[in-house]
């Protein structure tokens, strides 16, 4: 399998955390995108969204969308599940990930920012408010449903698919310098992770496209 | 079930079709998000993301994000299904709904429309070119996907998870007097599902809560 990716990319970060939770390997292609490498013909062609990232797997084909390559690992190589058995559970977990996938992420990504720089040239003062406000109104929510979780981690003993996205969207909360304090639970959770060799192997600063300027 | 929701919600009418082509009954509970009725205490209480839809199920609880209900509809009440067999096709039909869900439409609802106004000043044109600008760039990778398909529905001879979303947000394309003409496949597709009772019953004009003055 190859994993079309970049160091920074929360989406990229969310699959390369399902794969190493999952013990499967795959070559990992680095496309630039802070330079537009995604806009690339040769890309295009491998993925007409423009969008990282995508698991190219040999007779199969090549998976665009982080959460529905999270589905595909889930309904190909079961064990460990990144999904709680119950249907409820699973519906929260998944529910989880896409405030962050569906909710937080999509107005904060390097695309969004650029066109609120050109299209209402807002500064950069603005630009960070509003990457904030995006991240604040959806963690308030995952704070009450992480404080109110009766497992180790958010819907299982083990982290899965809500953690597959929680912790790239803190890795972006801080680069912003969101205010962590008022999420105590979430803050627990990510902090748990990172403790284990699945979340650390795949931390953008351990990519071999990582730029130590950023 | 009780089904909150809002008659222009995106994501509500997602649900609305998934209910319908599963031929599940459900109560409309109408929230007025023009008017913030999200931010009550009475639905913060049902929801604290404070965002519609919300399934809630008696003795199951209340589920949010339309993605995650479409998947606990489907593993509930698997017939008529809402996602072919094969994991691939299942990947390709999530990853299709994702780019509305993930990219289009979270820049274009109406908490983020606000947003971009109060924080950068846009005026009314600025706000439509914002919202016409999301749509085309997730619809022309959509139409590339859409063009190539070999069955009389996105992903299967029948409609589903794929069109759940494709449908609701050609609605918000016309609000927003986005030029089809680029997108035949995907109009085409939209004009099929149009035809059918499961669509027409969840189109906004339909819902009790609908405003005939928009």
């Amino acid at each position: 399998m190859k994993l079309y990716g970049y160091w920074r990319s929360s989406a990229s970060y969310r699959v390369r955390i399902a794969l190493n939770l999952k013990g499967l390997e795959a070559e990992h292609i680095p496309v630039n995108l802070k330079s537009g490498g995604n806009f690339d013909p040769g890309f295009v062609a491998v993925n007409p969204e423009r969008r990282m990232p995508v698991l190219d797997i040999p007779g199969v084909g090549a998976l665009t969308q982080s959460l529905a390559i999270l589905d595909y690992l889930e309904e190909t190589h079961p064990a460990p599940p990144l999904l709680p058995v119950d249907p409820l559970s699973r519906a929260e977990a998944r529910g989880f990930a896409q405030v962050i996938a569906c909710d937080v992420h999509p107005l904060q990504n390097i695309r969004v920012l650029n066109r609120l720089r050109s299209l209402t040239g807002a500064d950069k003062d603005t630009v960070r408010a509003w990457a904030i406000a995006a991240i604040e109104d959806g963690f308030a929510p995952l704070e009450t449903i992480a404080a109110a979780r009766s497992s180790a981690f958010l819907f299982d003993d083990a982290p899965g698919y809500a953690e597959c996205c929680l912790t790239p969207q803190f890795y972006n909360a801080r680069r912003f310098g969101v205010d962590l304090t008022p999420y105590p639970s979430l803050v627990a959770v990510d902090a748990a992770c990172a403790d284990l060799p699945a979340f650390q192997a795949a931390h953008p600063d351990n990519q071999a496209d990582a730029e130590k300027d950023g």
